[in-house]
């Protein structure tokens, strides 16, 4: 049995944001979170019990040593974090937007210094010994040397048995749709499971549903979330389907990353019938929460799920 | 007739809160109201023209004085309040959520000068002079000394002619449902006007409706409140009920003390009809304000009423 | 060709206003937004980018500064603004509403330096060079010698050729029905374009539609607001209506000024469709944030028009 | 036996504020306080024990009701003011400064109900029942009818036996040094006891020292204050004189109010030397504080003159 | 070679204060910070890079989880906490004051988990791998159960060959100086490094220096601190002095248990000089931040050693 | 006559900074501030009244936006300015410290657009028309494109007839004491006057005073900031000095650059001693302002330097 249920490989950041209502252009403060899909990903399974490590590079400086704190102020495992002079931390600035007008994202990641890591700079022996391995679609996207050291983890945690999962994550202020879903399409027989919106489903693959995209990759067990209308899975032959919560939004950034965690916590399990309600779970709550981590515990997940709770537990 | 027409009985107590989005574990502030069920219901009352006064025990210290001062400050007569070196001031810490997760309250309220103060200790001609005495179950909950208190109290109303309500505020975390109903029941021959939720008269007393709960505690005028549903009243045969408001919530605590002090100031009026609307104006304007009190006047009340209202007064 | 496509004229404030959930009485701090009907107008006109002065005067104190450095970073022309030592600057109150609870305005506008402005103190010749004047009822509202400034500057601007706009924007506030309705009567002869929301067209001239107020002034062109309903214009024999958008509005104060702002953009440019459309796409786009202000440009206005967006741009 | 032992007379206002650091013309919140250099004497004297009442008119509205609210909070008797309809609520900004910038105040108090209110107006049995009644040079200088209202309030206090104090209090924003000297000297022969500023006895009188202003004034005890140094004071051909604490300033304003109010609660002891130290100690502990009130209590004072404290209690 | 470096034993608190200039009767929110003696000292401890434990009882609930949560961010190994359901978790409230008034401190520490834990609930196997032991004499004075828990603890400690260091840390709040002196003298003979303030030295034991108080109770190694003037330590017949630093005190609170931390850091590596030295550099840093925790790490200690630093760092 | 009288040309950044008191590791909002030595030059200079423009390169994005809305709305000439698509803005993270730990700055400014733009990109017969052009040491330090169009700037500007003024501002942790010590030499034919601090005049060329400085660059006019103790000027044999201002600190950063805005408009006048005097108040007013920016007016200074003013002005 692996010593760590889950290792998540990507890059973090320092998400600079203004609360519904102030600009970017004008507010005297920004809020900050720290943020990273996959970084996400890990303190999400930490905070509900997964052993959960985050593989990434990190600049030494306070922003830095900020990032892996708060990790680790979760449950992480950051001990597989490189340290490195060069580069700097990611940022990216948010204006939570308010119908209808959208939620801006303005990224400021580039030359950071897990978008500058060589695949060789990684003891990849550190994920020799885990479960459930995953990426998302953004390290693809971040530069060459980010692709290949995602595809590089992807053959050594499947070589050491783990079972790998993967968020397409398509980000259209990263790349192009072409080359998303070539990238997608080449480590594509590296995953096990794969998770995307049906949105990004149908614009990168013109896939109608789960079967169609799962058909275009041939990935074992492909899961797509719908919003508000919660998500399916196929697998097997199998399609699964669970609602989604009704939910008074405070900060939707996140909510996919946490879906992820509850995902895996499911399949940790060994059901993916509880993965998508755990996901689900996750993904509402996370939505009632500003900054993009869930800070929450499995309790609050479990509290949710019974669905036996008064408005105002007193 | 009596000078006053309104006497509370009850504890006070700092409400640390943070707000939608936020986390009581991480928070680096905590919002900080004057709550207590009848303390509401006398500030309330107070704040639209009844003559109210509020009988507790308070620490002599800062946070003692701050509840009182803010009492007075909305009229509330404290002068009958004990001033004791014994004990603290109570606090509960309120962690607002947003669908779907509760509302959370942590209590840290035991020990508190209140639960200490035994029946002895008060003045009890004080409360010979008013037309409405008013208590909640909250009271009898916090301790053996505090619920012989609330019954003396009622006794002594009682015996000096005024009317007593009583607000069943049946709570979770203080005790269970059995003790509570033993205790409700155990001083319902003392009570003119009972008000509970339609969901504690179900999980208390296996009442489904105004009637029933009557039946169940012999209790002259019951009221039943449902939420966004409005509430119902069932006083010599008749049943009378009025629908809510649509709100726009800011902070749905202290909006059932909001209600206590509508309806009562109906009753004082001489109308039971008055008392629910009033109620159900003052419940749903006290869910457009942070903290427990009502902290708005009889115009707004009024105004409400009337219906006559732009969305923007200018 | 004129120079300029816009002047407004009109008073501008300081707003003074607490956040839903807290009251004038109480707030320790209340924020501070720069506001004036046709101020806004010319704000979000120079802000979608149209060449846009503003006439007013002001006092030569910090907070009039303030009023002229918002205005100009916005990229308004403020070169015709009076400054006065005698007056001060108006500003008015704002406790933001939650319903059922009305937005509450207090004005403090009295012998402010604009509303003591005589009309001989203006340089008209500021005014020849404009394609769109506008100004709205609430100028006439201010004091006789604000109703001769407003009235002589339609004059001057439509005797060098330039369109009238005009907001009927009637103020309870400031003065009666009657009052307001002879006054608009009065100018009527000189406005191009009027607009005004169903609610003041039916209260002050019983109009119950475009047409019947169309009528009743004998107006070229008039344009209703029906709140999200959308809007409905009539020229010529024609009508156009146009549907609003679904907003989660975070503060409505300064909505209409940003649709007259819109309309008259879409007039600029030869259309009264796009003006109904641009109008209604500003004026929702202004209710997602904080202050009178359109703080946007006009790439947020097209993106809206263009409904191509996802919930997050990232 | 007077039934009060302090009644104070003037304008009330709010303060709207900015921090160090922060600008009038820019900050996007404004601080609150209630202020007015005779309320304030009020409020410190009624926070230390004193029986007092306030004198004043405030307009009918959220802000007038702010102003007593939170006086009487404090535990002045505020059943002396007169509410009306006319006039506004005083307001002043103030920017605090930092070495070598000075605080800057910007007053907007033209057009007050307190200005506008006519002597007539009041009803002055009120007056007739105190030990010291005050009033600042303040009221002197607001309005014709103020100064006739501050005028006739000496004189039916000093017919009905209170001993008359009054603070110089100039204020060069308000009126020129000759006006307020001339003003002064008139009033004078109603003033037992008068407080000025060194700086103030000098500009105004050419006074180098309290003997001096005695003589020109001929009232019977002077006092004057000496910024960091302390007070001193002339009766009876004796003086008298006390130090002054060093303050880690929090803000400035109001001091010089906390300082008389502390001096009256001396005189109502009988001692003019307790009424230094009190005024001092008071002086010093309300720069300690934001805002212009003394939100303290007797035993803070008791605590620094008993100089018997440790840096931290507890 | 012990595992563990320093064990601290005793109470964590919240601490909920108000910054300079606010009031704790008034401020509309506390600011929150994890405190508590002996946390203060493992946490400054950990920051610097010692291994360093805490040993506690803290209640299962939000607030517990801060504490160890907040602590265990900083490096703390707390895997020796015992999780309780009975007890509160402490509070203290603190108002921030300014020269003259000091700064306030109410204590609402009574029935913590910590002081109803008893000492046979504790593995003390736990702690028989340190180098040093750590308490504080606030552990003494907080019940008979508690101090029990110190002494044990103490005695376990030294049984296995650790150090044990003491801090006096008199409190006038939670007992009399007779009963504190009592029970240092009881434990004294435990104790191989005390520390003390001058004043409490002189208080509770009439030593006026710190050879009295090394005569006074036998201990091996006494350390007085002599607020800003530095510190004093007795040795073996010999005396060490270093002076203090020039300080902007952003906030005093938790400068001694920095103190101490730097203090234990020198002895870790042998040097009592060594420990006056980082033990001043530490609790000088300590006051330029906000909370009792010392947020800064080894470097900042070296760079102020080092005495090689500009004003600003670019 | 040049219609501008001074052009500036540099880097401007967003700065991210926490509070005194909290660290940039923990704080959950930065405050921001627009910065950058020139641009703070040019913002200062238009403050007090100068036509100043501000050379550089900003990105099309948000931030860029601001940067330019900011500087334009203080009165600076943004026309110049290239707006990139390349490169990103530029920011740098502040830990306002507290003695004795310094302030504390994390550049994170590689890769801007400005320090990607080439001498080829800009239009240099913007330069054609000023009298003074000023240029930093950061400008030659950001980048080998940076330092070359830093060059052809001033070749430029002098080459017109500019007066070419210089700040040597070396920034540690940008470029070593050799490499900065090397580029200003190269540089120093085209400098009239260059500003530096005594410590980097020390450190960067040995010089212990004003006239070794000149001596080692040859430059018409050096002038030495002294801190505290003020500023001395060296030209044409005759050395001018003159003292500081007691300050009450803000926050220093950008104290320098008001220096060099008020030397300059001393300069403008012709009068190195105005210059001075003008430079240290400008410089002192500063520090009592948030921010780098001099947010502050002529007349502020014109007041100081007239020492007739009061701690509080009303």
């Amino acid at each position: 049995m692996p010593t760590r249920q889950l290792v998540t490989l990507g890059e973090a950041m320092l998400r600079l944001s203004v609360r519904p209502g102030d600009r970017l252009e004008e507010a005297l403060a920004f809020d900050v979170h720290v943020a990273g899909s996959e970084a996400n990903v890990a303190y999400a399974a930490a905070r509900v019990g997964l052993s959960a490590a985050w593989v990434s590079a990190l600049p030494e400086n306070a922003l830095g040593r900020r990032v892996a704190r708060t990790l680790a102020a979760g449950g992480v495992d950051t001990s597989l974090v490189r340290w490195e002079k060069a580069g700097r931390l990611g940022l990216y600035f948010v204006e939570m937007g308010a119908a209808p007008r959208p939620i801006d994202v303005l990224y400021d990641r580039a030359h950071s210094t897990m978008a500058l890591a060589a695949a060789g700079a990684f003891d990849w022996a550190g994920l020799a010994d885990t479960q459930f391995f995953h990426v998302s679609g953004i390290t693809l996207a971040l530069s060459d040397s980010s692709r290949e050291v995602a595809r590089r983890a992807m053959e050594e945690a499947k070589g050491s048995g783990a079972s790998v999962t993967m968020d397409m994550n398509y980000r259209q202020r990263l790349w192009g749709r072409e080359a998303a879903a070539e990238a997608v399409r080449d480590v594509a027989p590296l995953v096990d499971v794969l998770v995307a919106t049906a949105e990004d489903a149908r614009d990168l693959f013109g896939a109608d549903g789960v079967e169609q995209l799962q058909a275009a990759l041939g990935v074992e067990t492909v899961v797509l979330t719908l919003g508000a209308a919660g998500a399916i899975a196929s697998r097997g032959g199998t399609t699964v389907r669970r609602g989604g919560h009704a939910v008074e939004t405070i900060d939707r950034v996140g909510a996919g990353d946490a879906f992820v965690a509850g995902l895996i916590w499911g399949l940790v399990d060994g059901s993916l019938e509880l993965g998508l309600e755990r996901g689900l779970a996750m993904s509402a709550l996370k939505m009632t929460l500003h900054g993009d981590l869930f800070r929450l515990d499995a309790g609050d997940v479990a509290a949710l799920l019974a669905k036996d709770h008064r408005e105002v537990e007193r």
